[in-house]
């Protein structure tokens, strides 16, 4: 049985970031599949009265120094604060879950993280999504579709199932049942995922 | 020059016990030395509007499994899940106040979290830390001094220190004015004191 571990993760989260640049690499190592869940992280943090990090200036002060530090510890590449917040209609995540759904969700996701945090370019600016599409060769029509009301249920799918999970934040691996939050417990996750299936 | 770690940390909070279980091993093994600074969590936890986790049912539940599984990845003792909250009067922390500034803090938290996560006693309950006190062969004139104004201006010293270096959870581990929140930091946090002091 191939091990596999599920990557909930939302596009205006920061520390996401470093997971999307390091979670293939590992997987592969691994011999972990990772299935690629975006989901709308907003809604679970109203659900749930976890809102206040957002406004807590302190916190995400330290949050960027953090991301900062753990970018050269890791070896992925950062180039300073990128805009922030991002995606405020939720562009990016809605053409992510056409993408998922059409089987190019990581590498949409790769190039939608890159533009953001390399390049400044904010996640969700229509022109930016355009351009990275163009970028990989999809067709523009998948921002047509990520207005439609497929996607809604797509949306609506993804957010129970990470309710189900119990999921709180961005990103979370998920193994079967279990969760894992946050990039800083990516390697445990792929270590439970590759145990859990016998290797 | 002999590098430096100060541990900012509260009684009450639960991912501490796997720092204040691991730091005095992997700072002597990196040769630094801790500071040990208790505070007073709470207060700057209200002054930042960051009281809702506590609230949030579904992030504690995480919380508890995320210590048993990283508890057993790093080779500390977990019973299950200990009496939660405690120290509601804040005994455990002036006395670990008065702990600081007699130089026997160490001994005293490793023993509070330990009676704690392994025996169940909640912290900060006077009987339990009465025992405490007795076990380390200290006077329980401790706690009368715990309850003394001197103990009220270093709790506001210590609050203030970390209001300045920008911290808002337990454990903090700072160098300097570099601050890493979060057990899972400890070891960045040891790399950095150790390469700061230019060894």
């Amino acid at each position: 049985m191939t091990a596999k571990l599920e990557l909930f993760f939302f596009y205006g989260s920061i520390h996401t970031y470093l997971s999307v640049m390091r979670i293939d690499s590992l997987a592969a190592t691994a011999g972990v599949e990772v299935v690629w869940r975006p989901f709308n992280l907003r809604e679970i943090l109203i659900e749930q009265n976890n809102t206040s990090f957002s406004k807590n200036q302190v916190r995400l002060t330290y949050n960027w120094r953090d991301i900062e530090r753990r970018a050269a510890r890791l070896g992925v590449p950062f180039a300073g604060r990128p805009p922030y917040p991002v995606d405020p209609d939720l562009l990016a995540l809605r053409v992510g879950v056409v993408a998922a759904a059409e089987n190019w969700c990581p590498e949409y996701t790769k190039a939608t993280f890159r533009a953001w945090f390399l390049d400044k370019k904010a996640s969700g600016t229509p022109v930016h999504v355009e351009a990275i599409l163009g970028a990989l060769g999809k067709s523009p029509d998948a921002i047509a579709k990520a207005q439609a009301p497929a996607t809604d249920e797509q949306l609506k799918a993804a957010a129970e199932a990470a309710r189900r999970l119990g999921i709180f934040g961005s990103p979370t691996f998920a193994v079967g049942q279990e969760i894992f939050w946050g990039d800083d417990r990516l390697e445990d996750a792929i270590d439970y995922a590759a145990r859990s299936s016998g290797k």
